[in-house]
């Protein structure tokens, strides 16, 4: 039951059709921890912050059983930034600025404590640093699961190539699943996908829910239809997070188990799109999570009879 | 196990980019009948044609158990037809060419030999013609589901309001329920059309499936990830005759029999997009559909065992 996460812990802005945040909380790292603390504790967290960075943030993921040992604290710059803005539709997005600041420079380290760890997942982040923390890791972890984005393949795909040949799962979204393989049919476009190293698919569809692929099997899983997205930033951190949480937790890496995961993965990021930031995510129990998991079932549960 | 069709009968000529159909046969009320005609026979179609709609293809729909004593044959006139283009998004399309034809008269009449039947399937077409039929039924029809679109939104809405009063089922695309509502949010528009008149409301998003609301139940089902979509035209009638098929022969219309009728007509809506228009549900057989729903079974299937 170890878990170390990699990625991004920044500040965000963020403007919807309902609103500003003003300057929040973010990053990928700082989702899939926030997820995946429902799960499976410790959390082994990877990243950089600035001297910015609130105090209340760290012990805030600390109680929740996230480790800190490999969170590099950069004490004259200021943390990474992003802010963007959503319009009705919130599958797309506009950056309106982005301050890599602390994140120039970064070069994560696996502190000694989280060897050993077993489950790895890399937040998006530029790919020789997710092959960077694989390549310091003295035992492989049993499962490896990758996030990348489309910036990646457009500056870096010689470096996302390599690092593809050694994750046993990637996760992206439809349009940057086309980028990868060059196919238009999703399913063609997994086919290529599988070939390039993977051995499990994840294609994030926003509202449309998430497919997972396996050598010749999908599984499909439909996102909540809720009343009102009011920001989706952190969503598919929030779903890896809540995938590689529950994997973690049960150490069962079968087709099986994983659809159970991508359920609860799409379960936690239903609660993430509720409020700006992080909020929603610093508020829900066990109780809530199961009850929004039983709408799932629902969602989905038919019984059909074939002709004979 | 009586079924009423009403809609159209038409000559289509369709681009896509894979290729060019040339003139073939398609109309709602013809992807309508070939579908429900799988579960459900006869099928009463109600349609207008002109002289030069082939025969074959009436004998065609006849050996399916699909009645004509309601389909006029306007012997000086030319069948309605469309033209269309669809891009690698087969989301949307193009209207190339409208030409109403026989449409531009047309009254629907119910026969005699139709009265009874306890199933209404009202394709797209002009409110005020729907209506008709409606009004013609001496005994109103154990249920009645509607198709429409956007264009009777933008040119009838009132006559629309009308019928939406008569109905029990309303089928839309997500962008028409949006119109309709006012609403962006599919599940805020859901509430506002329940309470326009249908008690059930499909939501049909292509590519991305469809969902089914009635009072506070959802049900979600996928469409099939396909290696390609080869022509999306009739994919939404073919889906509402399969739904309206297995409802007629079944003559269960409670929410869980709808779910079982959304599965049959997403699995049939899925064959129909493989080739170009009728093409391959003129081809396919009972096993093969038996097959297709049990992939819609393995698609969504999963275990999940909440904590205690």
């Amino acid at each position: 039951m170890s878990l170390i996460v990699v990625g991004t812990m920044a500040f965000d802005a963020i403007e919807t059709p309902f609103g500003k945040s003003g300057q929040i909380i973010g990053g990928s790292a700082t989702y899939v921890a926030y997820a995946a603390s429902n799960f499976v504790q410790p959390v082994n967290q990877i990243s950089v912050i600035g001297y910015d960075f609130p105090k209340e943030e760290l012990e805030a993921l600390q109680a929740r059983g996230v480790q800190l040992d490999g969170v590099e604290i950069k004490q004259d710059e200021k943390s990474f930034f992003w802010a963007g803005k959503y319009h009705m539709d919130m599958n797309t997005r506009d950056t309106l600025d982005t301050q890599l600041n602390v994140l120039a420079g970064f070069n994560p380290k696996v502190p000694d404590s989280y060897q050993g760890s077993e489950f790895l997942m890399l937040g998006n982040l530029m790919p020789s640093l997710q092959l960077s923390v694989i390549r310091q890791m003295k035992t492989r972890p049993k499962l490896i699961v990758m996030d990348t984005m489309n910036f990646w393949m457009d500056s870096a795909m010689q470096d996302l190539e390599i690092v593809l040949k050694e994750v046993d799962v990637l996760m992206v979204n439809d349009s940057e699943a086309r980028q990868l393989s060059g196919q238009f049919s999703l399913v063609k476009a997994a086919k290529e996908i599988l070939k390039m190293g993977p051995r499990f698919l994840v294609i994030k569809k926003g509202e449309h829910g998430a497919l997972l692929f396996h050598e010749k099997d999908v599984f499909f899983a439909p996102a909540l239809p809720l009343e009102e997205v009011f920001d989706p930033t952190g969503a598919g951190d929030t779903f890896a997070g809540g995938f590689v949480g529950h994997l973690a937790a049960t150490r069962d890496i079968s087709f099986n188990n994983m659809k159970t995961a991508i359920i609860k993965g799409s379960a936690l990021a239903s609660f993430c799109v509720e409020k700006f930031g992080t909020t929603r995510m610093k508020e829900i129990s066990a109780e809530q999570i199961d009850d929004r998991i039983q709408q799932f079932v629902n969602l989905v549960n038919f019984e059909i009879k074939l002709a004979e």
